[in-house]
């Protein structure tokens, strides 16, 4: 039910109702919007700190363009409440029970005015600027616009389109989001110069925008919704490349926000009354044990080590860590491709990094992880969470960092069944020094404890129960599934422990004296565990079958348990499928 | 036998040699490196345009540093002949019989003087700020330099470098080489920030890297010896990150290097009484075709295609295609990241985007693949060359393109037999709408002609020659040798068309009616088409047996053929290998 039927915004169809506003009716849509950010995210989750920040832009945006015609690519997306709240979509934000039915990044699948699946930082200016060279070889006369944080302006990619965008004839305009923060605080000399810009108003000659030949504009104040109205209508229909250098304030309207940005960037459900957060999980998580096992290395007289992270620190709660060892931490802000050469540079010096990366934006180092590390074959451990099949964004599914990395040669990537299996193996990549190592932290829950191998520099599947007819490899977290499995089917069940190397003398004994072996991985099928023990067996009397996800986007419109069902991948219908083998 | 026993450089051994000449003395010596480039280049080819510019600097670096105490990474490191003269290696210059004795690239498997294999662009900032970052940690002292030139400073990597290295706290010098040429002309922003610093001597207040917080200088000519000795000497010692920022003459020494540089980037074998080639060879390339269709699909009427390359038109032969279709082509620079997400906003807004890359450099797009085209599922084409193994440096080995892009949902990955069959999938490819397609030339020869099936929406795999007992799938360019094989075991013969999408019902069929299926893939097995094959095959009891290469790199040191016996790959191994499954 409607929980604000008194709201303005209820009148808000689409930007065509806010154009008839006067400035003070903005502001109060302003104020709404503002409310029903923290009171959904405060029960639900959600980006926060961005939204709030950028509320005035938005609604400044829909007020002098005119979308969709008109055309706003919203770089990484995660700042689009207001958005969408102006475009039709605010039920999900007014109403509770429509909490779910709206998703949490742009979607052309459900609006008009949004153009782009988009999730990852730092390409709305070459999406632009390919939607410009179009326009203008088909004869449009839209205009286009590109918003980004100075957060995601790190990204090498976002500065490959400036470089392309300064370039073009007409109409392109690229909003500089400046709120001084990414996911985590802001670092490296990008910084240095927008510093210097919202010091001197804008005026600083050292303007790295003007070099590469932008027209350029300074709003002082981004949260002035009369300024904003002002800014845009000024360069709404410029005929040129003009960078629009915008300083606002992330998370205002919300205290703990500013003065926790980092924090308030994304949060889980919060109480109001004091922002505590509500659910905590008890117990280590993976990311924890990661980082404990790291410390303890450099504890021990590992002296060399350093933790890199790509401003993700929260997602493996390095925060404390860079407090207690500051020499042995760097951030490299959002810059995945810099993190993984720079590791290279550093092992290749004599130190021993370890990368702190998750999945799905790894995807951006894919030739560091090949030329850099791999073909100098360079001893970084990296340790990658959110590996596996996950309920999210198709932008944000966790199924490809396997098949980037595990297909690489000189990579060893290893995947541990239990937190124990997870230390060990981090314990034995930092003291190893035959090449790079990574890491696949469990997404699903594995147990604390249980039997482990030491050592991992020649694999040999750990045989974990007897059985007959059936031999089953259970990759990392995807072992206590199996367990179920090997049960009901009486099959012999193995901990395969690496993704990419494997057991050939296991993998022979088991041609010989089994009918059928069994794999299951958290990942897509193609070019996964299961491809390369069916390739190895191919020519073996032996049957294979693989269990993975299929080669397909999954998205939030489909629950995990859902995800699971469609792939064939619950112990109901596993058992089932693997006794049709012998029918 | 050495060609020129008189030369001065003879005696150099070391760089140590090197720092008891005379400036008249190291000017005698750039002269003989200078000849030697071109003598070299003209009998067997390799890069002539940025190892003529960097004799100067090379020479001023060994006599003002302490090499290989001190640390110099050359970014690309295609740009290190001089570097390999004065570092032991000269005898690869000096005598025709040693020519193929000394690598392309830096090698740290050659010589103490290199420190990573590296041919691939914009990684030495970040391969340079790691190393200070481990000296500074472990109380080192080398100093530490990074030279890259103004075309690979359009990788976005290279800024993702800058902005980190800005903040480091030690000595890191980066030497920017601006000649004013990447591998084709240098476009984008940038150059209109570097021209504008050179125009002023380096005075020009716009200077993106003091806006980034660096230590900047500026040499006006950096092909004069005396003012690169007094440049380096000044900031040898600097306890700083340090930009000297250079002007040297691409190709200096060879006019028709200077000329028409992007011709003279990188050069086969030439006549040096005309820098005539030699050895032309005869017959339109696949690249040739590629082109060809798409200025004839432009022609035909399709006027919203747009031709996109990141800095190697060369490579596909563009450059006619540029002068006549002007508004149908954009070059991005060196930004593949750009070229990838630029096609995808072209595409959504209607245009028609047509991708050229090659297989190595497109490893830096991985993310943009998945994230802009696939998980948007927008009909951008893609043509890939130089996919497929070759006896090629260990970063430039064309075996990842194929993991990359055909393990991603939404994408079809097709492999043409034939020059003919290569144009009609373009053709096909460009009137589809279903989603992203990439079509990799053939490496290998192929026939320029021969049946075609027409349309690729459903791949039905196309039946070349009866056979018994054992069906053949071979993929693209393994056609050929596969008839040879097909012959030679009575076997059927399949062309599969794609690497990705299986036919299933044919895969059926064979499992009925065979009892083994060969695939063969110009390409790793991990993650490869054969065991996608196997993946779907193995449930069944027809064995399968897959051909391709090892998960590990190739590199100079070893030629085609041997490459391909390692890998059983040639067609009695093959024949052999059939034979044993039925033994």
């Amino acid at each position: 039910m409607n929980q604000h039927p008194e709201y303005l915004l209820n009148k808000i169809k689409s930007p065509a109702d806010l154009k008839v506003l006067d400035l003070e009716e903005m502001k109060q849509l302003a104020s709404e919007i503002r409310h029903l950010i923290i009171e959904k995210d405060a029960a639900v989750g959600g980006h926060l700190g961005p939204d709030l920040g950028i509320v005035e832009l938005t609604i400044a945006y829909h007020y002098v363009f005119d979308a969709p015609g008109d055309k706003i690519i919203w770089d990484v997306s995660h700042q689009t409440y207001p958005h969408k709240m102006l475009t039709g979509r605010a039920y999900a934000w007014l109403d509770p029970e429509a909490y779910g039915k709206v998703t949490p990044y742009t979607n052309p699948d459900e609006s008009p005015y949004d153009y782009y699946a988009v999730g990852h930082t730092s390409t709305s200016i070459s999406l632009a600027t390919g939607m410009a060279k179009a326009r203008d070889l088909l004869g449009g006369s839209e205009r286009i616009m590109a918003v980004i944080g100075d957060g995601s302006l790190t990204g090498g990619m976002a500065y490959e389109g400036l470089n392309n965008a300064a370039l073009e004839k007409g109409n392109l305009v690229i909003v500089i989001n400046d709120n001084q923060w990414s996911i985590d605080q802001n670092v490296g000399g990008l910084t240095t110069a927008l510093k210097k810009l919202r010091d001197s108003q804008g005026q600083d000659p050292e303007n790295p925008f003007k070099a590469f030949g932008f027209d350029y504009r300074y709003v002082a104040d981004g949260n002035d919704l009369e300024s904003m109205i002002n800014a845009f209508s000024e360069i709404r229909d410029v005929d040129h490349p003009l960078v629009l250098h915008v300083n606002t304030l992330k998370g205002k309207g919300y205290q703990p926000a500013i003065e926790d940005e980092e924090k308030h960037h994304w949060v889980r459900p919060f109480n109001l009354s004091d922002d505590s957060p509500k659910n905590i999980t008890a117990g280590p998580t993976p990311a924890e044990i990661a980082v404990k096992t790291v410390a303890s290395a450099i504890d021990g007289g590992q002296e060399n080590i350093m933790a890199i992270t790509a401003a993700i620190p929260g997602v493996f709660g390095l925060d404390s860590f860079k407090e207690s060892y500051p020499d042995h931490y760097v951030d490299v802000g959002i810059a995945e491709q810099d993190s993984v050469a720079f590791a290279a540079g550093f092992a290749k010096a004599g130190g021993q990094p370890v990368l702190f990366e998750n999945s799905t934006f790894l995807q951006r180092a894919f030739d560091q992880l090949s030329h850099d590390v791999a073909a100098n074959n360079l001893p970084v451990v990296m340790i990658v969470a959110g590996g596996g099949i996950q309920a999210n964004s198709k932008t944000h599914v966790g199924v490809f960092d396997q098949v980037m990395v595990s297909n690489l040669p000189n990579w060893k990537y290893l995947a541990p069944t239990s937190l124990t299996e997870e230390a060990a193996m981090i314990n034995w990549a930092l003291k190893q020094k035959d090449g790079p190592v990574a890491i696949k932290l469990p997404v699903r829950p594995v147990p604390a404890g249980g039997a482990v191998l030491e050592g991992y520099r020649h694999i040999h599947y750990q045989k974990r129960r007897a059985g007959k007819k059936i031999a089953i490899l259970a990759l990392g977290d995807m072992q206590e599934l199996s367990s179920q499995v090997a049960e009901e089917l009486n099959a012999a069940l193995y901990n395969p422990l690496s993704a990419n190397i494997l057991d050939t003398d296991c993998l022979d004994h088991l041609a010989r004296h089994y009918q059928a072996v069994i794999t299951l991985e958290n990942n897509i099928l193609d070019g996964g565990f299961g491809q390369k023990v069916a390739g190895y067996l191919a020519d073996r009397p032996v049957l294979v079958k693989t269990f993975g996800e299929k080669r397909e986007y999954t998205d939030v419109d489909q629950s995990y348990d859902q995800i699971l069902v469609r792939n064939q991948l619950t112990a109901e219908q596993i058992v089932a499928s693997v006794k049709q083998l012998f029918n």
